[in-house]
């Protein structure tokens, strides 16, 4: 049977969050209707990574097995055309007989957006944490960058079941100016995350930014191991999931027009 | 009287403009609520400029005559809290008795925002027009060029009366790179503007882009003095009310707090 895999692109705001939830609105129930409403296959989709009511995506990956006959660029217009406004595909693939959205994914890029400025921004009200006070961002990447490497991450999330160890590749924050904007972002990626792992490392970051904490106390609290020890969770608006990347062995098949993975350029 | 001008910033998407309409939601009407909770004052709040329904600000001044006592930073934060979510106030100062928010304005700016890719973007759809076809961005920022100076842009727009002579001080055309999206901004300042004439210019623009109009035929157009000779309307959620400009001698009176005109930091 055909594998397809999509890049997907949503506004968190309206969804209660990415999976599956009776009753809810949610993008996998939006896609699987606009699937079916394409090809007239219930499909379940699976998708690389959960996000919570109200986090973005500009680069979530998810696949099913299929049996359609539509080319891929048929797919990518008909769902774009079918889905609401706040979905987007931005690339379709077919995908390897091994491949798998969430199991084969070897790593995950989220950001987080903070508006650091003294009075809120309504244009960037769904898409950028507000943070009034001054934060000292050189002490909130010193201590990040502690989260590199191969750690125990127990203090910052939860699993339903298995290790809550995870490899982190990049973790940094820095100021950012975007359209006169004075903003800060915090950029992480790891082989996974554990649930709430993103928003509970800002939430520690953002007491170290306010001077609350002393920046070496994130390396103190990630050797506790003890969830009670971790700041608190930041809201989901400011959250992004950007990318998720997979061994060539597995990606590189079929893209939808030559596209690199995660641009929709010309 | 004391006189108070306010920046504020709002997302157009929710209002049928900025001025007051009989029965439908507008920021003036928004604005001059707030105002009547927190003084008790039903005043009339004057406009530097009219938006449209669906254009945003991130700098639109209006100022009224008031009685009030409150200070500045207090009238700030009360109208923030009073607000809904789509207005906010990003600057309070006291106006000179001469200062009017509309006449006294010696520079508006407007933004335009596009993105040009071949897909849209779920985040991006209340913020910037979708185009997908590649522009060609050099032969629009050369036709724009030919905007700045004394014109008459009768082409390009209307008046309720008077002149459609304007002073256009910049007009630029250029290729941006924002997360990883390749938007094309077209950007605009004039001592004033004539009724739809950004979006009149950048639907004209858009046809110099796309290879249907020779970049010589903005001059043209702009000599025709025929509003039917000018390219459509572009629609209204890509545009930005940036900034209005005054002369010192009116405007540098009583910041709020210090900062600078058009800045929120700290």
């Amino acid at each position: 049977m055909r594998a397809i895999a999509l890049t997907i692109e949503y506004d968190g705001t309206d969804f209660a969050g990415s999976q599956y939830q009776d009753g809810q609105r949610t993008v996998q129930s939006e896609l699987e209707a606009a699937w079916q409403r394409l090809t007239g296959e219930t499909r379940r989709w699976t998708f690389a990574g959960r996000t919570d009511s109200g986090v973005h995506a500009r680069g979530q990956v998810v696949h099913t097995r299929t049996e359609t006959h539509h080319t891929l660029p048929t797919v990518q217009r008909a769902l774009n055309a079918l889905l609401p406004s706040d979905i987007g595909v931005r690339e379709v693939r077919e995908a390897d007989a091994e491949f798998h959205a969430r199991y084969s994914a070897w790593r995950r890029e989220y950001r987080y957006v903070i508006l650091n400025e003294r009075e809120g921004s309504p244009l960037l009200r769904r898409y950028a944490l507000h943070v009034p006070e001054e934060l000292d961002v050189g002490s909130m990447d010193q201590s990040i960058r502690v989260l590199i490497g191969e750690h125990d991450f127990a203090t910052f999330g939860t699993v339903a079941h298995g290790s809550t160890v995870r490899q982190c590749f990049e973790a940094r924050c820095a100021p950012v100016e975007e359209n006169g904007r004075h903003l800060v972002t915090v950029e992480l990626a790891a082989n996974g995350f554990l649930r709430h792992m993103v928003r509970a490392i800002v939430g520690t970051l953002l007491l170290v930014g306010r001077g609350r904490w002393d920046a070496t106390k994130v390396e103190q609290i990630l050797r506790s191991r003890d969830r009670a020890a971790s700041g608190p969770t930041a809201p989901p608006h400011g959250l992004y999931l950007e990318a998720v990347r997979y061994p060539p062995s597995v990606w590189a098949i079929g893209p939808s027009d030559g596209n690199s993975a995660h641009s929709g350029r010309h």
